[in-house]
């Protein structure tokens, strides 16, 4: 016996008279149970964003069928954007990542521990470092060393590897490489990064330095969505901790891996549950 | 002209299929917008609660007969708890108090410069020591001492006051003497307090000194709802600080004034915006 | 009888070998008692930094004479930048106000419940606003108007009555108005803002609009000390809440005010109790 | 060439006058330099704490004389509890685990990358499963299974394990079995461990479903030195993180996994540099 699977339905839209009404009766028309719903209005924008997760058991629209009805009786009626994901599907995440390696083991230890409900066939880095640490899980490592010149090509092959393995979503564990247009594209909404930050922010090289000199009393991450503006995306999570003058720069940086970790896990998690709707970047995370 | 006003209804109940199709469609088919909706259903006890809040501008029900329908046409189907409030009914708020005064004085900033929607026609204290701070603001000061031996004749005076009034709820801020049953029953999930507390809780007399000697990294408060069982009542907001050996009591007791403070706030905010909803020893804060 | 005076001692220069030893000789051999000892050395620059509190009773050097005795025999061997406060001596403090009143109010209840030890002769503000809830509490209040034209001969009126009160440091509680370097440069490190912020800052007008639009999920504040490079100076201490998409503009500025109090206040504690050492652009809080 | 050691002083005795003097003329007096100097008096109970650091580099007493002098220099005379350190001296950590694995491999990750220095030469668990992820980098495991009846003895083989690998400290990375009080005796403030908890704290079986039942708004967890009364020892790090009605207790859970592995992740930092000072069932964390 098996526990019956269930749908996720984010959607977004101008925000109209009766949607509430009219997808909940969908869900209850045919016989499935609402499990969560949320909901949100940005009143200044006269937007309207939902979640919606269901119980398939005894729904009577066929699982294979239920995007094209949803489509035809629904979303095209309020010019929705929307999204429907199987809680069953497992989704498939591959794992960029270079020298810095504190984000990269928490995700390892949270994929063997099976914390997380996700494949992971292959990480992808631009360096030699983290593939016996890799290969030990029995995950494919793939070295595809980035330079000035090769950047197009090289990222051509992380293309083909991402299809190969046809990769959901992309976990940026501290890569130090900026992506291409081309690829960003491919996977709008679908890179997550990491970033560390502070109050104030500090640009161009060496902002723990610069942090440090300004005497700054936080440290802080940010867990974001990959865009072409370098750290610029739709924010997913932030969270800080409290710093002060007896913490060295060393120290500052090994505070920073913690924070950054698990910020970047929690982007995760709520990439992974279908938490997360972007739109014009921002996003809303139910 | 005038804003419309808008409706907030709130209900917990068994979870059964249907309801927020049932009760989205009644707002939709009379005319009413949704504002914001919130639901949550608890799989391991199998219950529902939902917070709506929908525009009464168009909605085709007369404001004064919205109770009855809602109770005939939904709420008496379902066996639902709920409760239906008004945005432009300012609710009315009684504070009680003692001596400690931090939170009082949050209190009476907020009502003088009109942050929070809330009347406030008395505040009720067993000392005289806040009259002039009260008395100032143009509000009613009434100071009923308390002791052992007229205890339950006191609490009838301030039950004749707050029936006077007509308050809607009452906050203790810092207020230090035991409500008898018959005012927390008249009152039910309408007092709010404010406890404060550390990890590991230290019950009984000089609960500071206790966690000093203990060495506590945290001190914590808490805002919820007065049951009969002495700050066991569903819990509404909390938050802690962090300390350290370097404060000593005093110093505990002055960032615990802080956080009570602003945790009373967050508690009576969330009150006021009908965003709370009680059940079983428990809130849900939408 | 009279509890006898405490001095605190603060001192940073180039660091040197033996400056612990030299200062604590000082105080052990004319009779003191080391009450609390902070020192930190910055190593990246080779700096030095102390915050020394003992206690005068038994002391041998008269204390009209500390500062002489202290100067000759120890500051000038180091080159120490030095100051020496007595906790007997009360500080005296004045709050510049503009319409934004949750931080006046937030002061003015600790002033009023001798939460601080603190005297708070005026409160200088470019409108008539608050001048009720400062005199209530027999607090002088100086409505001094600043416009382009007038600022530098309003702030001479500034500098009268700062004077004529022995104003020793002043909190702008979010005063709005940029200070002039004459003002700044008289009170050097002794006048403390409060600005909010968020992670990225947003720069210019409408930052709250612009965080909104981003969608951060944290508000901040930070206290700092003034300097010319506006919302530049030495900051104190730091905090942020955590916001999520459900709050509007209106609802993060509301909270943001929140933070910006206890900050702020936190703020000026340390100030008060002469926790701070300010040097380069950056604080040492002990 | 090699960098010079430093070493670590910590002391506690009751508060005299002019301790800090003699210790800083002690070193300088012989040539070092202090590096960091926190010094702690707890004026109710009239104690004194000290952490000093210093360069052995220039000093004039052998490292291998160090302590002698001290006891007989300065120890003997105040009636000190003291302990000396070496910073080049690479503690032996061992760590005892059950099945729980989050604080496990967040220590692994940190050792494997020489985050901390620190040895661990072997692992001890009642269970096997830990086996392969132990081994793999190269570190001893021990499975030593546990039950009513032979706990004694299975601790004689742990001792002998400790003493034949000269174990400093202990970690108890969620080991889930009392200790004996040999055990906890032989290394006395020298056993570290993780401890879920809530505000209210829930005692007995299931904490997670109480806290859950309650509605509790915060999961926090503490690191503690562990002594013959369970969860009861000095504190030595705590934090908390916000959770609401929408976590169940699967959230509630994994939430609580991240919290606690980076407090006790913070608690063995702070031992391991030799920051803890326990003293009547409280630490001071310098």
């Amino acid at each position: 016996m098996t526990t019956p699977d269930s749908a996720v339905l984010r959607i977004h839209c101008t925000d109209q008279k009766g949607i509430v009404a009219q997808i909940t009766e969908f869900i209850h028309d045919n016989g499935g149970n609402v499990l969560k719903l949320n909901q949100h209005v940005d009143h200044a924008e006269n937007y309207f964003y939902m979640r919606l997760e269901w119980d398939l058991q005894g729904f009577s629209i066929p699982k294979g069928k239920i995007r094209e009805y949803f489509a035809t009786l629904i979303a095209s009626k309020y010019g929705m954007h929307w999204v429907i994901n199987f809680k069953q599907t497992i989704p498939r995440m591959a794992i960029f990542v270079s020298k810095y390696s504190h984000c990269f083991f928490d995700i390892m230890a949270r994929w063997e521990t099976k914390e997380w409900k996700v494949e992971l066939p292959i990480v992808i880095s631009n360096h030699e470092k983290l593939r016996v640490a890799t290969e030990r899980l029995g995950i494919e490592y793939h070295h595809i060393p980035i330079d000035k010149d090769n950047k197009l090509e090289q990222e051509d092959k992380q293309l083909d590897l991402l299809k190969k393995h046809k990769i959901d979503f992309i976990v940026l564990a501290r890569y130090m490489q900026i992506l291409s247009p081309k690829l960003v594209t491919e996977y709008k909404n679908h890179i997550i990064n990491i970033h560390h930050s502070s109050l104030p922010a500090f640009a161009g090289a060496n902002p723990y330095g610069k942090a440090f000199e300004r005497g700054v009393k936080l440290m802080g991450a940010t867990g974001h969505y990959v865009t072409n503006d370098l750290d610029e995306g739709p924010i997913i999570t932030q969270d800080v901790i409290p710093i002060s003058h007896r913490d060295s720069i060393a120290d500052m940086k090994r505070k920073g891996k913690d924070i950054e970790k698990t910020v970047l896990a929690n982007a995760i998690w709520a990439h992974l549950n279908y938490n997360v709707i972007a739109h014009n970047n921002k996003t809303i995370v139910f």
